[in-house]
């Protein structure tokens, strides 16, 4: 196996968190990142809530959970910072979430979630302590997969890059 | 039992529908409301599919279901129509949704809610063929009652105002 | 439509009663029947609680709820008073359950089984006040529909046989 | 931490394998034991379900599952092998199943159950490669958790007793 390392992140604003988590100073933890639009039914009903379980259930020194916010659609619904702000308020959505930076063009995917080669949301991507990609995986993941997938990425020896 | 007669809507707009359906022409029908707010996490996963079931369950010559936009909080990512059509899209919503009027200023509730005496959402509201309210509820309703009260609704045997 | 009548019970003895639910006593009340077995999972897991709601939400004097064990395999586990009686404790079942008699010989469905047309279990039978079959679906019944269709036998208006 | 030695099974009859799963022969894997009752609903609805999906999900080299069938009441119905028997086929349990040696007296739990300090049923309990208890828990477990747990014991580096 010869994962790649992740794209940096392209992100106009983070928002629920003071400073920006780059990737480079995140290794030495996992990272889930939850790629979501806000009107996916399936990324409110299904992929959030289990996002806000997996962040309860694993340490922050263990496990980072990122969210991003990839907009590809309903750009003026879901566009503006402050429909995406009430949304994470009102699903108690408390991690750090970026806001994916829009493409070139009106109808170009934004960039991070063109460089992560997303194919829609809700997509689930799981980096290892050195910050490569693990796991990749658009739709729905069972929590029992999912406990385990992280708990093996948390638990893998220290090594150098 | 002296139910009162259902208010008249003030709607700023209808959606999913070419025609507003007011309170006068609807009368003949039993009509169930749904008043939502699309960031509010208990409509999205409960509420508004239990009204798609109701509308898929019984014929529209018995029932209209209408849905009420009652955007009380976050105005600048509710209140856009463009964020609510986007919504109502992705969350396959195909019945018509009304978007409640403003209150008189920017800390009044909107007007349709306001008359109703809503006390947030969502809320249920079942009125009979002669147009009087007869349940209001606010927060979940399980669906054997419901569906028990529609018919209820429906079965009663036609009698003058 | 020229709904049949349905045909009496063949129980060799009813729990839950102190005295046996007979067809000819229950006219004028509507009643449901939900034929199942102890160790079909669609049972315990769907059935079984959704006829719980149903004793819990309607009326004793609108609505009869009864439980009707049709033993036709594992009749050495299914088949003693004292499992049924264990497990209508355990899974808190307090409305009336029939032990349906056994069939001719060891390869029979048991008799009102085979009486009513029952292809498996669970089936849930609606009768109208006048004791005619009016529902007999084998499988799930969703409880938006369950709760209309119970409502619409209750409020049947009154008629002669 | 110094976790104790599991102790040895105490059991009447192995179902669903034709040799009888010692904790010395599984040592050097990972055992999950799942102790339930037939008729406790807990079991039947969620831990049983939850069992299958853990089999599903780890390979058989990694972790064991097992079940142990602890009957502590209703011995009548629960205690045949016939019961039991049937409603493993019609729950399609196809994991090894243990049936727990009755205790000393009629009232004394079953002996495996006394051995482990069980509370009562649905109990989980894991066993490193090791053989030594790492988890015993009384009711329910999310899947996140169990996910995380099981892949934790999973990835232990080898060690000596």
């Amino acid at each position: 196996m010869n994962p790649r390392p992740a794209p940096d992140f392209h992100v106009t604003r983070w928002l629920n968190t003071p400073s920006a988590p780059e990737l480079q100073t995140l290794k030495g933890r996992v990272v889930m990142i939850l790629a979501f639009q806000m009107l996916c039914p399936g990324c409110a009903v299904q992929a959030l809530p289990q996002a806000r379980r997996v962040r309860t259930l694993f340490k922050e020194e263990d496990l980072m959970v990122l969210g991003l916010h990839t907009v590809f659609e309903h750009h003026e619904a879901q566009g503006p910072e402050a429909a995406l702000k009430a949304f994470l308020h009102e699903h108690r959505i408390d991690f750090p979430v970026g806001i994916d930076a829009p493409g070139d063009n009106a109808a170009a995917l934004p960039l991070t979630m063109q460089h992560y080669r997303m194919q829609g949301t809700p997509t689930l991507i799981l980096l290892d302590r050195l910050g490569h990609i693990r796991k990749h995986r658009f739709g729905h993941t069972e929590d029992l997969l999912l406990g385990a997938e992280i708990m093996s990425l948390i638990l893998e020896p220290p090594q150098t890059d």
